[in-house]
């Protein structure tokens, strides 16, 4: 098992980012395609992808659904070889999860045009295994099972999640604000609560709040949620200080 | 044959861009795997990428050499998948050209000390055929042929780079350093010339200065420059009025 810290990194890479390449096998001749697309994370971590029926790469995946996707955290480094990336590889296959989708389109606004589209369909990448590249040098394998969430901490969040969204906004909007960035006269929504952290939208506009580190069970999120904040609030009073 | 503005879209691209996703075949079980790889333009638009013996993805070339780049030209865009981006599409193979791999090292100057690694080699990707997404639903298949600088025009760039590098620098400074951007006091150089553009550098940081479209034959390559170095010079005067 890779360490801790390991994990955290490809976690919140997986967690952070919205597109990412996706290599394909071309379903000609078999060629290694690599191409871009956006994605979101499940609640379990794994991406999800909203392709058209009319692109390269839903067609190799009829006929081949391997596939991976490279998610780059190295943008905006002067050396990017020097930054974290992760490459998490396994099947693509079709979803019909309502849920999924909502999710998708929560993290992508954007593309809300795309529910009229007949040739789009939802893709969940089954995760088999993933490396990552943390630096010059510093590779670690990842096993699928250590990217996504294990079935019961998500069954346990899944059944608290709507009640403490509701708590959240009931007694604590403020902090709500704070994790979203929100400016005077803006009010923050918590749309999702996973095991790394939270969803959260100004308007239409996702956020992303991240745990330092993933949730070991269901009723340490109190506490995760809690330290998150705090963590915000600290740097935000040492920025108003500077 | 993809028409014109297709092919200077996906020649800006290949030529302008400094990083980009590689697909390769997995060894062991030829999953296409995805990574993120530094590359160059060689004079004839090849991508030239700099690879550890060590890596994943030289591993999996060891097995079998086809490979392709996806070149985002999207990053910064508030909605990517409606930007260009083009995949190259063909095979990687070892390139021991020293002229190649000074290319290589002038585009990438913060890669200098991996001269001094043993296990780093210079390898070519001999291309195939490209697609590119020119936007949203507007693909475009591109022969390789159509990507990468014909023999003759090659050949005679070539012949004559090193008498126009010194005329330019001889008679033209001025343009060379408006051309890099070069501040006060700053010198450029110039240190390639290709179908597509010059390669300026003012110390070790590269630059690229692009000519609107690819030259038709060596000959045109005066003209080219003193039109790029007017649109450029007409710009600058319309940032400092406005």
């Amino acid at each position: 098992v890779a360490d801790s810290d390991v994990l955290d990194q490809a976690r919140a890479l997986l967690r952070g980012a919205s597109h990412g390449a996706l290599a394909t096998l071309d379903r000609n001749d078999g060629a290694p395609v690599a191409t871009l697309v956006a994605f979101a994370s499940d609640r379990d971590a794994s991406p999800l992808l909203l392709l058209s029926d009319l692109a390269e790469h839903t067609k190799n995946l009829a006929g081949d659904p391997r596939a991976s996707l490279l998610i780059d955290g190295t943008q905006g480094l002067a050396e990017r070889l020097t930054g974290p990336r992760l490459t998490v590889i396994g099947r693509l296959e079709r979803c019909d999860s309502t849920a999924a989708l909502e999710r998708y389109f929560r993290r992508h606004p954007g593309s809300a045009m795309l529910r009229d589209f007949a040739d789009f369909h939802l893709y969940r990448l089954v995760v088999e295994r993933a490396h990552q590249v943390a630096g010059f040098g510093r590779i670690d394998a990842i096993a699928g099972a250590d990217l996504t969430v294990a079935t019961e901490l998500l069954r346990d969040l899944a059944g608290m999640e709507a009640g403490a969204i509701a708590h959240m906004h009931d007694d604590h909007q403020d902090a709500l604000d704070l994790l979203a960035g929100a400016r005077a006269g803006q009010q923050a929504q918590l749309t999702g609560i996973d095991a790394d952290g939270l969803d959260l939208s100004i308007g239409e506009e996702p956020h992303r709040a991240a745990f330092a580190t993933r949730l070991g069970c269901a009723s340490d999120l109190r506490a995760a949620i809690a330290a998150l904040t705090r963590a915000v609030r600290e740097k935000s009073a040492e920025n108003n200080a500077g």
